[in-house]
């Protein structure tokens, strides 16, 4: 095997879907909305699939390619079958890892989308060099991935992490998930949409754009959302004991009042002097944890098969 | 080495000391008071290894001891120096653990209370055979240990687990750890105990045999108090995607109002319905878990200790 190993890496969110070709880097990458009509869950994963083949064809690398990875912003089985995805209703029983699989001829290895983020923004990122450490991914909604002694935390069926729904308000707000009060609710994308659309404007950008011009009300908003992140935040540190946590995401770019708030929130809230030392960090990889992540899983998954290869022979 | 290999625990809490000399099961036990009267630091370890000593001598079984295990509700760093216990400040920075090894003259392991409490549920209790489960112990405090894949979580500095201090309701009632709201304010024994005291009361039994005669006032505090908990649990099942939650410490005993509140919170606050199937159970070795966690502890020390000094032969 002359040439140099190469991975498929796909990030597949609620509007959009990135791949990625690379090792470590990547060297080709596109972005595709999800989906551009409706159809068929079966003909949605060749649509995936596609955007892969396309890759492959215009970089001429195809034969290079060992192995796929999908961070995926639904929850999945041990055998990466859709179990849930509030975005996608139709999906719930899909068997996508295998379908993707067959229809790239390639092993497939599918992840949370906010856990291949965690392990990107842990090997490259910010959260380098720390054994201990919460990735939070703040966009749309919010997730994230737990580092404990230097290995994801999965749990019993792959969900750890699930952080957005974390329950921070029980008399709040009704969120989609049945219960009130969500984290997801009060500090992500969509909480700053709400704020908007209730003043007849048109997505969390029009919170900030408000708030640079010195508007209270927007102001108050994105500070009260910052606030439960950074509240949310402390807790799992004070209960896992961390060392860092990572902020990304889309409203990881924010400055202050936001980040300021995040801050002052989080220090104010940890344990002790000991746990005060808990760096809380911004991405360095802002354009696609997830995805870096993706292409990390495969190549992961890659190595295990030629090792046990190796064993066999 | 013909005999049997014997240990040493230690379960010191805030109001009571209990001391064991077994293998696996409780061969002798003793229980003391913490403390007697006021006196030095250093003298109170004499006092802790006197009881020990007292256990060895009436049982005639001291040439068979071979380590000793602490589980201390105090936090304390990888060395066994106290960095933090609330009902003993005079103890921040004593180094107990080398202190007590040296009076013992025994190889000495210590240990959160809550997390050695984890230890002996998951290994003899109700936690056996999960590999994903918290074991939350409620009594004058909320403490918790945490079981993941397996292992126990340690954190950064052995301070996972935190469950008491989770904030809980930020513009709640304030906290002597500075913050606002905390678990253990709204669900401990010490927040019963406050109920009682504003009726003219003593103790948090004084609640419970008030909701047994049908007051409405007992049955509403311990409703309310079982619900923050349940919550709370559902919060750590949801995040960390446990398999089980056990119960212990003295509020474990309790039955309907509390229990069922409790039981219903959690159940509620699931999110998935493959979540819904976390077992919640109750303590199967109330009377001493942490004790039992602390003898476990110095037999795997005891036997790290061999196979290190196997290697070296």
């Amino acid at each position: 095997m002359a040439e140099h190993p190469l991975y498929l890496g796909f990030d597949i969110g609620g509007t959009e879907i990135r791949t990625a070709l690379g090792h470590g880097t990547t060297i080709a990458a596109s972005r595709a909305a999800t989906w551009p009509a409706e159809r068929a869950p079966a003909d949605e994963v060749q649509f995936v699939a596609d955007l892969a083949l396309a890759l492959m064809r215009d970089t001429g690398l195809a034969e290079q390619v060992r192995a796929v990875g999908v961070a995926l912003a639904a929850l999945t089985d041990r055998e990466g079958t859709v179990v849930d995805w509030p975005n996608r209703p139709s999906w719930r029983g899909l068997r996508f890892r295998p379908l993707l699989a067959e229809r790239l001829a390639l092993p497939t290895i599918v992840e949370d989308d906010a856990n291949a983020a965690a392990l990107a923004e842990w090997g490259l990122g910010a959260g380098r060099g720390f054994r201990h450490v919460a990735v939070i991914t703040v966009g749309t909604g919010i997730g994230a991935g737990l580092i404990l002694d230097g290995a994801l935390v999965h749990g019993r069926h792959g969900w750890a992490g699930e952080l957005g729904h974390l329950v921070m308000q029980p008399d709040g707000p009704l969120c989609a998930c049945g219960h009130r009060g969500c984290l997801q609710l009060l500090a992500s994308g969509r909480a700053l949409e709400r704020v908007a659309a209730a003043r007849g404007l048109d997505g969390s950008r029009a919170v900030t754009a408000a708030a640079a011009l010195g508007q209270e009300w927007a102001v108050a908003a994105l500070v009260e959302s910052a606030r439960w992140l950074g509240l949310a935040a402390a807790n799992v540190v004070n209960l896992l004991d961390l060392e860092a946590v990572v902020i990304g995401g889309g409203l990881s770019a924010l400055d202050d009042p936001w980040w300021g708030a995040l801050q002052t929130t989080f220090e104010a809230n940890l344990l002790t002097p000991d746990h005060r030392q808990v760096a809380l960090l911004r991405t360095t990889l802002p354009q696609g944890a997830g995805v870096l992540g993706a292409l990390w899983l495969a190549q992961q998954l890659d190595q295990e098969h030629s090792s046990r290869q190796e064993v066999r022979r």
